[in-house]
């Protein structure tokens, strides 16, 4: 798991955006990926320069986006900033001559993920992934090596789901208006995951459905708080999906691969840890509480990888590409929830 | 699980049909359900009936299914005959004053089953009941009565399959121009237990999809080896099935009902029994090969309380007109298999 | 499962002791058991013989041991009787001319031990079997199958264990004068468990340990309420035991063989079904409370094993030998926990 | 789990030993440990320091511990030496001024244990710490706390094991002669971790037996390949010991605590990671193949710890003393083994 120093030069990175996911990946980033030094942070909020000043080895601090990309000592952006904001960002990143790393989603709009696309194709010398840590995860990371490795036969199915400890307080009905709705916002993970799994096929036709099991506030956004879909690919491959904001136990995100010769299932029972409780109420395990505690390595791993491939190895991560087709097949579930009938894409 | 002995007069019954299901329905009666007595056994199979004169307690034997409705001694006839011949079959056992256990499906035509249900109400006094037989699995049961308890809250969405081991030869295959499809064969399980559990809401749009994973010779057909569905009932409950014939593990039919407060979980991980293997892969267990052993208990108990609900207790199985329900959701998923499109009931 | 009906004459049996236990024997023996028949029941206890009465197939009624065991149309008897009676009602069923089947111990005294084997001795053609019922256990069964088979290579080490749900009213406390102390009345079945399963090697020296978690009254029996022990065999094998009266979740009786090339674990959770609750404490499966709901299966496949030897099959269960031998080293063992000192056979 | 970054100056940390296990502490203190500096390395192995200085962050590298010991910007030296160093590389380290980490055991000889301890009373500013890392693992420490809380009652009972997958190359038959025997190189964790669990009791008397599975040079050592171990407490409290060097499937080192409503079970099961594979022969998880696998992350803590305890917070691992017990109690199940004799401590 420990990968050891490396003679090259370090990859100097600046992190932009320090919310509580944006903190995470900036404490990665400076103390545990050989390889990396975090020498600039970026917010607009002052407490979190505050926090990246003590928390931090010493990094530059930036409030504004323009002057961190005027920094020549920075080769690498790391984005961990509001949805809206990233396809532009990128774009900035891209012509400023850094490599970039930006948090899923690339956007919410098609069209603005293929001007994403286009500039990055002038820049072929600059690494530019987004963040689907599922596939730093690793045991997705060993279900993908043990298919490739035809363990399961030709696999033919994926079931995914993303789920989220209720939070009472219901957050994400603020969020409502610009998350794009559970499936973009959601479920986009597992499209991922199944097109990663099933080898890339392209989509053709899906259909979703919904309901509000506890927070009304979403009616008004035409949102869900638990959300299923079925996506059909051009090959015969299928996917089933299933998100929900409701769970009682933590964040239960996890997926099946089903094959001709078998199935593998990674993250089925979201143990919290090795420990099984036995009392009056039976045998049980606690659960992952939320996304933080269930990929906490998969952000690190990411991490790294993004810093191997700009030092010049195999880059690991989702490509625009991908990011491009997984907004495209959320889309069309977000279409299909609001019109009741199949998408054809 | 023992029940005891009852002064009242033991219900003669009359089972129809020997194969292999037959036959274990047979040995139940004949020896495991107290207060059933197996006098009669009626196929067209010489070698059925030859078995049914050695392995069961003397029973009458008839070629013919007039011939035992003749019979003024039985009680109650069994039916475990071809789906084509359920409903005709019940509607004369009906006339006849016997009482009816008939093995799902009701019918795969609707028409018939509405035909079956007018004659039903011809005869109150009569028990007539399908055979769903999870509804007496003693894990369903007890997730049924933990919902019924309020343990995870207001139940809002099932999870259902059933999938069965890849059987290389696809006897299935064969059987697929009479078998209705996978949705009316298999899925029609998962419809009644969603229904079941989520309080018997009716049903309001559904999709389906599919793919022929190994078993080409059902695309003459219209049919699928793996079919998934998604199915919106009128309240905003929903459910999500699953139907496989090409399993490498075994059959691993179960369910999963989430609720605001919590979920239960029906038979994930198809244990076949209570051993664990360790070796040099892993630790593992082995799985219920067939629905024969993973649902064992359930066609006993399912007798068991046929008999008392002849004897006056109450009904417990699935009613007619949940027969119907899960035929009409069955039809509605393959018309939108074969159509691409969901489909409005 | 389900064995067919014989043609043979059913054995005619007799149940001897109508506690909780023996309703359970009787009632398995009535309905459950092809080739058995009920025909008598004897218990000095007048509520025991009423419920006879009522829930059995008319079974003749006997207050008096010495009065069935001269009903000429008895062909076996039951045992199901304070253990301390065991020894002389074989000896008496044996020269009566009966089979006896006898519930563990066959005697806390070896003395006694030897004198019923004596006396079997002088009836080669009568069956004599002990009540160890793990042995027909379906896991435990397809446990020794595995080993039988090679699965994990030469077997060296069993540990097992018998811990029952603490019962807050402390039945077992007014029960420890007679029982013989916990390792010969809990760990004989993993005594016999091990011998089993590692092939009847002999004991060569053994240590026990015990304490009192709860049930101070044990203490001026010289018990405890959670032992463990160590056994040696002559060559080289080994055995762990654990015996508790006070586990808070259930019956959790269970056993894992060591082999040379793996390991097989046999009750490991003892899950009450099939089913999992979700909830905000975690992912949970209920547990079998008593060994009554453990060993159900064991106690009928334990009956019908006993009918098929008496009908000419092959004997299955412990002989005379066998429970000769783990009162041998049950005794060793409370010796070894009231001296502190190793105990050498 | 992310410790921020501390204003206070670096640990400056010595590592000394950089065999398989070093270089993982090596690692960890240069590229994992906020709080750390590793600036120096030692050993006597040309290879091991040509390693050091490709891999790590430029630590001034000695091949003499003295000269190491007299590196005066050194604060602490990291021991991850032969055991039979142990006592006498921590007195120097003390008397040099430094504080020490050493990996277990801290002697197998008694006096040297006390040696030692008498030395470190004459430093009680400096930290000295013997790595049991179990404590440090997440889940150990979960339970930890969980028993502190009161989950399960009182704590009565401890089961633990420590048990290596086999190596068929019989690397630890070589190493024999020094290590001290199964109980003294594995079950020096169990009985830490029984101690640590149950509140630090003190021992009365052990039993130890074992057996040679597979493993026959163990034999001259009058060493065993499975050793099996009863421990009693002087409140009445018990620990029960297994030690494997010959298991098939991984490392398999776990613990169970039993107390008087409840229990906690620690590592059942060493999954190596989420994923399930399901396919013909059941549905299995790989294990962790070593112990560096399943305590990859209670290293790392470890490390944290002790720089935090350097840097004023409170000590947190076994103490020489919690070594000096572990060493009493292990000495004394060698001895019970070779007598077969119970041991009175």
């Amino acid at each position: 798991m420990m990968t050891t120093a490396s003679n090259r030069a370090p990859v100097r990175v600046g992190v932009v955006g320090l919310g509580r996911l944006g903190k995470r990946h900036a404490e990665n980033l400076a103390y545990r990926v050989p390889g990396a030094a975090l020498v600039a942070a970026c917010s607009p909020v002052e407490d979190e320069l505050a926090w990246a000043g003590e928390a931090l080895p010493a990094p530059r601090l930036y409030k504004d986006y323009a002057a961190l990309l005027a920094d020549r000592d920075v080769d690498a952006v790391w984005l961990v900033t509001p949805s809206a904001l990233h396809a532009q960002q990128i774009v900035d990143a891209l012509r400023a001559g850094k490599h970039v790393f930006c948090e899923k989603p690339l956007s919410l709009d098609l069209a603005e993920c293929e001007r994403v696309l286009a500039e990055a194709e002038r820049h072929p010398h600059l690494q530019a992934t987004i963040g689907f840590m599922r596939r730093f995860d690793p045991s997705y990371r060993d279900a993908f090596e043990k298919i490739e490795a035809g363990v399961i036969g030709r696999p033919f199915m994926v079931r995914s789901q993303t789920t989220d400890k209720n939070d009472p307080d219901g957050f994400f009905v603020r969020f409502a208006p610009t998350s794009g709705g559970i499936f973009l916002d959601c479920t986009v993970h597992d499209i991922d995951v199944a097109r990663w799994l099933l080898g890339k096929p392209r989509a053709r036709r899906v259909f979703a459905s919904g309901t509000i099991a506890l927070h009304e506030g979403l009616r008004e956004f035409g949102d869900v708080d638990n959300g299923v879909a079925i996506c059909e690919f051009e090959d015969g491959r299928l996917a089933m999906f299933y998100a929900s904001r409701t769970m009682a136990h933590g964040n239960d995100s996890g997926s099946e691969v089903i094959g001709t010769a078998g199935a593998l299932s990674i993250g089925h029972n979201p143990r919290s840890n090795r420990v099984e409780i036995t009392d009056a109420t039976g045998i049980r395990n606690e659960c992952t509480p939320t996304f933080f505690d269930r990929f906490e390595d998969a952000f690190l791993y990411e991490a790294r990888a993004f810093v191997a491939a700009v030092q010049g190895g195999a880059s690991a991560g989702a490509t625009l590409a991908d990011a491009l087709e997984a907004t495209r097949i959320g889309s069309a579930l977000r279409q299909s929830l609001q019109t009741g009938q199949a998408v054809t894409l």
